[in-house]
């Protein structure tokens, strides 16, 4: 505990003086990152090796330990991913708005780096670096707090990037890595609302539920994805199965895959077939309501808990509703209001769909996959926000910054 | 409980029609309110003389039952107040931005009300309104939460505004005022995530830890004010003393008003004198470091805990600082991140100062009194955020809002 408070202390203080920094030296100190990640390659895979090896002993399965493993080419990836962050503009100072008011005082309301982030993710070493250059760049110092058995790599990711940053003049505390791994720790980090400003839960349900449930800092909810394609009545089918193909089965452990598919019952019996045809080819295992299961009898029955359920793998719920009204209806009850497509050439459905539907991000003939910093062209994201509060869908430079007012005066009293 | 639970999904569901709303028609609904507050002040009155005859019975203080208290200027107020922010522009709606991306969708950033805010709050039924007023305009339902004191006087605000929306169409639920006074129902409102977009506290320092360290919902915290002049060395000593007089005692209850005052050692002997008198002589007791008490030796010796109090009073603790430097650190160790305010005729010392100073306003040469959504051209105010995420300062009816992304494509996959 006592470690952790110092080390939140020491971020706190380095926030300070990081907040100052100007947009060429921050761009300096990710390219110096960048090149002692790639000369350090061989220290970060050899301490992954500890990682692996634990985690394997473990019994760990082969998902979770390719979220784990590091190569050269992964290295090589973060720092290409730090070098495109050393390029984007600097959020930091700029106006958002302001003007003289009838009393006399000028006010001008410039964004500023929040102070301290705290980032809490699971056994991904990358994400360490990711947080890094996001923070730094928008002159955050960053408190981070991985899995447990990703210790040894982020270990000496962060030494690596400490050492660079060091001899670029960042202040100690810029980057505090928290080693310790108990529960007790994580849950003590969560209430220090006087040294972290916001907490930023990366992972799994379980983790964000956790954070969300337990932290007495302010909390960016991120990355819960139980998504949905509605295919309307009016829809082009050759379409609805490309985007529902490629929003399920692209890549089904992101949060922006689709984990449910609804239908309208006048286009059912001509869609389900030809939909699920291509589905099942691409390994996607269905699981219908008794009215897909007429239509497509090989379909597995879907359970109520189906639909509240993100697999983050090949299986698919699927539904036929009624009307557009109930695709929202259940899309709204059942979603997490991350990101929800409506397949349509029906322009009155598509506006009802984009209102109605509450979620970061609505879309109209496309697949859901989009929701992505980089396709959403913010050059990088520290994550997807799925709460209203302060930051909503894929979060950017700029949303890792808050403001403040500068008021000047000559005297003027109220 | 299960009241409290039903209440949340009707104000749920209500919000999901209000977010579809005009602004025409909200501009109509909160004008009619306004009519309906007048025609209704009498049945008002007679709930508030209730209120006050049992706050009375059970021995509050003036200064309680001033804030309780409602008589036909203060319906007259509330009454203007609505009319005021029905004629603010409507923030709902606007465009924050977007574009074409490379992929071909079409991404538009759109601000959306919230859904549901849920407002926690102490005796002063005007709060009633003010919520009603300013969640309506920007298209949220709105969950009341007062205090165990007002509560006949807000059934009867919410009740006369209720009806008056059912007349112009308001969904049911829309306005819904929790009438259970027990903590465990306040605790048990302060989980329902699903239901409640955000909760705003407004109110004293023990109302805002409650809900800051309870609440599973996000959060907005507001209005705990420590807030500080500093008058620097080289300050004009005239303005100086009245910005001081200004920020201390021209409202101590508020939470812009200032709570001490830190004094540069080089001017303290010619300053504190002068600001002691005038202080004094508006009723300002003084509670000094030694040093101040060499200069002044009528002033209190002040106690380490008064410096991290609130008098919200006519109470100012003084300290005499060694530098610029001294004060700003003092003030971020401090203070509460509302508003901060400098004396100084060295721009060096203005600029250092607002840079460093931690604080959502952060004041040179002027009063930190106008730290205010009137004053800062906002038109309306539903409270003072001191915390980083979502919004700073003043809140007026941009930061009731979220927004969503909506897309368009026609048929890309990623």
């Amino acid at each position: 505990m006592e470690q952790i408070l110092q080390q939140a202390k020491r971020a706190k203080q380095a926030s300070e003086e990081l907040a100052l920094w100007g947009a060429a030296a921050k761009q300096r100190l990710l390219e110096a990152m960048a090149a002692a990640l790639e000369a350090g390659a061989e220290d970060i895979l050899r301490a992954n090796r500890q990682d692996l090896a634990r985690a394997e002993a473990e019994g760990r399965g082969r998902a979770f330990l390719d979220r784990l493993a590091l190569d050269p080419a992964r290295i090589a990836d973060m720092a290409a991913g730090l070098r495109q962050v050393a390029m984007l503009p600097d959020p930091v100072g700029e106006v958002l708005g302001g003007g003289t008011m009838p009393s006399g005082i000028r006010v001008v309301k410039r964004r500023v780096p929040f102070g301290v982030v705290g980032m809490i993710y699971e056994a991904r070493p990358n994400v360490t670096i990711d947080a890094i250059g996001i923070c730094l760049k928008t002159g955050n110092a960053v408190l981070l707090k991985g899995g447990r058995e990703a210790l040894c790599s982020n270990i000496a990711l962060a030494e690596i990037a400490e050492k660079a940053g060091q001899e670029m003049g960042l202040p100690a505390g810029a980057i505090e890595l928290v080693r310790s791994m108990d529960r007790a720790a994580a849950a003590y980090l969560m209430t220090l609302r006087e040294y972290i400003d916001v907490l930023i839960p990366r992972g799994g349900a379980g983790l964000i539920r956790t954070v969300v449930e337990n932290a007495r800092v302010p909390v960016i909810e991120t990355g819960v994805g139980n998504c949905h394609v509605y295919v309307d009545a009016s829809a082009d089918l050759e379409m609805a199965v490309d985007i529902v193909l490629n929003a399920k089965a692209s890549r089904p452990s992101v949060c922006n895959a689709i984990e449910n598919l609804l239908v309208h019952r006048d286009i059912a019996e001509t869609f389900l077939p030809v939909a699920a045809a291509r589905l099942s080819a691409a390994g996607v295992e269905l699981r219908g309501c008794p009215r897909c299961r007429e239509i497509v009898p090989t379909m597995r029955p879907a359970t109520e808990e189906d639909y509240r359920t993100e697999f983050l793998d090949y299986i698919l719920a699927v539904k036929v509703v009624d009307s557009l009204e109930e695709a929202v209806a259940h899309i709204n009850a059942y979603g997490t209001r991350h990101s929800e497509a409506i397949v349509t050439r029906d322009l009155t459905a598509a506006d009802y769909f984009q209102q109605r539907v509450d979620a970061a991000a609505v879309y109209v003939n496309a697949s859901t996959r989009f929701t992505d910093g980089g396709e959403f062209g913010f050059g990088a994201e520290i994550g997807i926000s799925t709460q209203k509060l302060h930051a909503r869908g894929p979060m950017g430079l700029a949303e890792m910054t808050t403001y403040k007012y500068l008021i000047a005066g000559d005297g003027q009293v109220r």
